[in-house]
Formats: structure tokens, sequence, C-alpha cells
């Protein structure tokens, strides 16, 4: 049952853009959009499959299914087409897993802000668990088994475990230790594995940044999702994909999946199996776009996060994506005296008074006293489509006026923030 | 929970198309897909949106929420604006009504197969009521009010009756006398009244077929959902759209839908909202598409209905949409010498025997014993694009020797099995 809460990103989209449609100036990092222009190959693609109006098949066409396995297999996961779907965004995807799944679901605290209200639609019990110190994205594994069994003798049933690989809302990337840790405890406590990588695409180094997805590990028992949204800026577009385990889990998983998918969506719309198709086959002229685009987010996060420690903040430097998730608690007693004592006045007062719209950590699931919220800032990029691309073919991003004008801004108001 | 079968609707679709690529000729009654080409209007203005890559609002851009409300205002209901979302389809806008909405569900027997699974998933109960002998799409009004008291001595909290007008499967639409009779027992035993009108604009002859929807009657107690998968031939498009109540139900109903939306599916594709802006504002252009799909819908269909009548079997005449639904009772000592007993061996011979592919009866919830399928006549058109064009402009699209071919072999069949 629905709380007629919106999920929170959303809402504060809707009102960031009511108040800027009032006048205000407002600095937008409270919505994790990529806004980036498509690139023009995708509106290409989109433009060529205008003509498709035909329903299809309910996993997607196999032309679509063929690029995701593809995609899949060229990351170490060697995938059929028969175990893929398409569907109309990862959001849900993960919505008619937990329809069809049993059981409780495992989250890290914090986390993005859909998992809970999806599983409470669903009649499910969340069991939240904190992240480690160095990342986010995944419970910490030290904390995972007492909270499975709290939750137990609490007559709850865990039973699926998921993990942000990389994280919204830390934009961090959990080790292959961690993931190993955390693998060895699923296949113990007989736990589902579902691994968002909607992130996967845009770690900022990928040289230097070493990545193990649970499905390399327990390629029986993981669930894979994933999406062009945030890597290719397509979230208006709602593309997404599941890849479903082999073995044991797979064909029932699968068919339930397919069932709730032919009840609820029918399919990913036609043209938009067609962008699928192209898009993730990876052809040379995208790579090159996502790889400029994963290069501008790291360079702005990371600026972003040098802002916030620089103000007294501690945060984990970003890794992937286009996420911060910094920690006010050093500056407690300068900002009681500000009337900000917890996430949700902090996040007023960020708003109210410098016009920087940040998201709550308690939005997120953490504790609502704590003094944390997620910055996007993948919103600092132009307003204009011509700023957009300056930015991305930039090889200084942060020089250019439009973007520093805004690191200026933040900064400052970080820094009155902590004064 | 799912049970891990497809909407049968879409599996039989699947497998259709499985045999026919093996080289099996079938004729394809089985899947309520209008299979014409999209209007040329229609593609060009979702090309022209293909830039669009944003997220905007979960309820959709003010432009095509807008387009939606004066669709409604133009039926004799007036609709504002914040009264209306879109969203991708108006099976998705169904799944979230039923997640948000508390109580069991009444549905006709039989209809859409798609109600009583979507309840499932929800875990609500379904209690299906028969259709009167004149029309479907609605419980039988001398049926209504004991199935509820049953439903309620058994446990179960009847809380929304869904009515299909016009109706799938039957292809017909109930009187205003008989929704007249729907509504006053709805208002009396507090029903919400969940009114799927994707029909709606697919009467054959709107001037000899009377209409009076439930919003008109009860105006704070049903919603309107509709969308242009059938009307305008995209269901592969995915666009639908919900017109909530006024007054007592308003607020809190569209504040629970819009917060399951935004954890389900965030938003309609941006491109999509474009044509949905276009379409539901009906230019003339698209007026005069449309007046030709129904015509032709109507006289295939009529056509369709006239070959099982004149084979034995009883059948309401269609008057909406792309549907008829015999039943094959009268003939059922001959069907008995051929295997056929029940909707299950009907469905099967046909297919098996002729190549003909329907849907069986209990599949729409229908007693399974019951000699009774449901025909889909709107993939009858024709594989290319130039037949479909040509008969939608054709004044006698029945002597289309593409079309005519089918019906005398539909007509063949229907006569041999009744042989």
């Amino acid at each position: 049952m629905s709380s007629g809460v919106m999920s929170p990103n959303l809402a504060l989209n809707e009102e960031v853009e009511t108040r800027r449609a009032a006048g205000e100036s407002i600095v937008h990092l409270g919505f994790g959009e990529s806004r980036l222009p498509p690139a023009p190959e995708l509106v290409a693609s989109l433009k060529s499959s205008a003509a498709r109006n035909a329903y299809g098949p309910v996993a997607g066409r196999a032309g679509p299914r063929s690029a995701v396995a593809g995609y899949f297999t060229r990351r170490r996961l060697p995938t059929g087409a028969e175990q893929v779907a398409v569907a109309p965004g990862s959001k849900a995807v993960l919505m008619a897993l937990q329809l069809v799944v049993p059981g409780d679901l495992i989250i890290p605290i914090p986390s993005w802000n859909t998992y809970a209200p999806q599983a409470k639609l669903a009649g499910k019990q969340v069991i939240g668990v904190p992240i480690p110190a160095e990342c986010g994205g995944v419970p910490d594994p030290a904390l995972l088994r007492d909270a499975l069994r709290t939750a137990r003798s609490a007559g709850h049933d865990p039973k699926i475990l998921v993990l942000t690989l990389p994280d919204n809302p830390t934009g961090t990337c959990a080790s292959p230790d961690v993931v190993r840790s955390l693998c060895a405890i699923a296949e113990d406590e007989d736990l589902l594995v579902v691994s968002d990588e909607i992130y996967r695409d845009l770690v900022h180094d990928p040289a230097t940044t070493p990545w193990c997805g649970p499905a390399e590990l327990l390629p029986e028992r993981t669930v894979v999702t994933t999406g062009l949204s945030k890597s290719l800026a397509l979230g208006g577009w709602r593309i997404g994909a599941v890849r479903f385990p082999v073995g044991e889990f797979d064909s029932r998983l699968r068919a339930r999946f397919l069932a709730a998918a032919s009840e609820m969506w029918s399919t990913l719309a036609a043209p938009m199996q067609q962008v699928a198709e192209y898009a993730f086959a990876e052809p040379a002229e995208l790579r090159c776009h996502l790889a400029s685009s994963a290069r501008l987010h790291g360079a702005v996060a990371r600026a972003v996060h040098g802002l916030l420690v620089e103000a007294g903040a501690t945060c984990r430097p970003p890794t992937a994506g286009f996420y911060v998730y910094p920690d006010f608690e050093p500056l407690r007693e300068r900002l009681f005296s500000r009337g900000v004592t917890d996430s949700a006045s902090l996040q007023r007062y960020l708003l109210d008074e410098y016009g920087i719209a940040v998201l709550a950590g308690h939005l997120l699931g953490d504790a609502p006293g704590a003094l944390r919220f997620k910055a996007a800032t993948a919103m600092l990029y132009g307003d204009t489509p011509d700023q957009q691309w300056e930015a991305l073919s930039s090889a200084e991003p942060l020089r250019l006026p439009h973007i520093s004008d805004l690191l200026d801004r933040i900064g400052y108001s970080f820094r009155k923030l902590a004064s």
C-alpha cells in the first residue's frame, strides 16, 4: 500500500521546477538526472524506428535482447539472449522483481529512495543495514549476518539482497573484497542478490577502479539490472534491462518476472527497443560519448566533493556516477546555531538560504538526526544543449564560466553554512 | 504473487509468431492488436520530439495533461489538467490503481485477461460477476448485489468495480440503462468505479450507439482510464492516460496513485508525451484516420460475426472495437465428436486443425466448460502497410482479396468445425 508520498527525488525536482518558474534562482543538486543532450546517433536511432507500432514480445524483440546479452558478455558475464529482457526503465524491473520474489528486502542504508517504497507496495518488510565506512551501495559485511538474525527473530523473512554497484547516493563503488564477503554471506544465507548496476559505465577512471560484480561470483543467484538513463543521459526515454541468473533460479524466476511484466507494462515501447538494440551494442561513437560523460561527471563530482571537504564536512571521495554524500557532523555545533539540527532542517536551510537543492539523508533511509544529504552533480553542465556539449568536449570543464560560476556559488554557500 | 503464467493473449501471440516463423500458416484472431500503420502525423510527432531526454513530472508535462483534459471535456466530462496523468500504457495505470486502492476487485465475467492477474499481484481477491445477455464489459446488474453480499460473507472486501466500456472481449457497449443501474449500486455499496474506456473511440457507428459513462453519473467515485493503443493502433508505443475523480476521492487517490507511479515507472517517456499531447488534442487529420479505423474494424468484426452465426454459434453483434465472443453451445454434441468439450480443447482444435488462433474463454475468467472464445479481428487487414492502408481507405474492405481470402478461410473453418 502506498503512503501517498511521492518519490522524494521526483517530488523535489517538481518543487525546484515550480520555484524556478516563479523566478527563484536555484542550484539543483537534488535530482539524479544526467542533464546532458542525447548523442545525435541515439536521436537518429529513435527517429529511424518511429514507424514501429506493434507490441512484440514481452521480454523484448530478439535484436535488443541479443544486444543486451552482448553488453553483459563483454563485462565478464557470458549471457544468452534468452536470459535477458528489456523494460520501460530499470525501476519497473525492480518493482516487478519485488512483486514476484517472495520474502523481505535487505538494502544498504542510505540507498536509492525507491527500493523501500517499492517493497512497501509489494507488501514486504525492509531490513536496512548501514554501509561500511569506505563505500556505499552495500550493507557493511560485518553487520549483515547480525541484521539477518535480528530480522528473522522479529518474524521477517530476509530473502532479497539489493546492492547498488556503483552506488547512488555515495558515488562510490564497493571493492571486490567487500563484494566477495557479501556474496559468501548471500550464498550461506540463501539470499537472492539483486545487483543494480545502472551506474556501471560511469566509473570515472575504470583503469584505477577494480570491479567485481556479484553475478561473476554467484551466477546462479544474482539478477543484474541496468538501463540507459544514467550512462547515456536518457532518463526521459525509460529504457531498462535485466539479466537473469543461469541454472537453479533461472527459468522459474524469469518466467514469473515475465508473467508480471506482461500484466504490468506489456513490453518496452517498440521504438525504444530499437534504441536499446543500437545502444547496448556499444558502437564506437557511443563509447566515446560515454567516456566523455564519465570524465565530465568525475571532474564535477570531485570538485563538489572538494568544496564540501574544504567547508569542513567529511565525505567519501566519489569514484563513479554523479553523487556525493557529505556528512556535516563535524560542524554540528555551528549548524545548531542556525537552527539546523537534522537532515530535514539541513535540506530546508540550504534551499531557503542559499537556493541549493539537495536530498536529505533521511529520505534515503539514513538516520534523521544525521547531518547528511545527497548532492547530485550532473545538472551543473548548463541550461542549454550548447553549454552541455561544450562541457562534454572541454578538457577543462571546471573552467567554463557557466560551470565555475555554479561551483563558486556552491562553495560559497557551504563555507557560509559552516562559518 | 505471480503464478509464472504469462498474460495469455501475449503468450498466444508469441506462440503464433513462433509457429509462423517455422512456416505454419495461421490466421491470428488471438491478440487484440490493431494491426494498422500509425498515422503519418503521429510518426512525425514522435520524430520531432526525439531529442527530448529529460524525465519531467511524474504525471506528465502540462501540455499532454491539458490535451488529455480537453479530450475528456469534449466527452461530457469537464476536466482540469490537474485531474489527469499520462503513463506508459493504461495497463500500468490499472496496475498502480490496484496497488494503491484498498479492497478487493469486482470484474465482469468474461473480461480482459489482465484485471485478475493484476489483482493477484496486488494481493487482492477477485469477485467475478457474469455479464448480462445483451452486452459485455459489465456485471449483470441483477446479479451484482448478491455477488457483493456473498463476497462479504466470505470475508472479502469488494471495493473496486471494473467496467470495460466498450467491452473487450465481446465487442459490445453497455447501454446507458445498464450503466445507470450499476452506478446506483456502486454508490449505494460505496464502490470505486474504474471505467476502462480504451475502446471508447472505436464505436463503429456512434450515431446509433448511445453512450453514457459512469464518470458522468458518479463524478466523485469514477476513475477513467484510456490510451492510444487501440484507437490509433499504437500498442507498441505504450501511451495511456487516466482521469481522476473530482471531490471526495480526488486528492488523496491521485496523490497515492502518483506516489506509486513515481516508484513504478517515473514518467511516460518524454517523446511519447509529445505524441500524447498531439493525439489527445484530436486534430482533424487524426479524427479522420480514427473514423476510417472504426469503420474498418466494424465491417470486419461484423463479417466474422456473420460467419460465426452462420456456422451455428450464438454471438452478441459487435458494435465497438474489434472483438467477437461466440458461444458454440448449440453445437456441443457435434463438437464432442471431435474431442472438443471445453474452451481449452476448442482453442486447441481450431489452432491445430485449421490454423485459426483464438483465445479460449476460460482465459478470460469464463467457465472452462463453456464453448466460448474471443476472436480479435483487427489483424486481418494485411501483412504489409500497403495492404493495411488499402483496407483503411477502401469503401468495401471486405472485397479486398487479402481480406476476403482470410474471411473465406475463417468461414470455411467454422462451418467445417460445425459440420
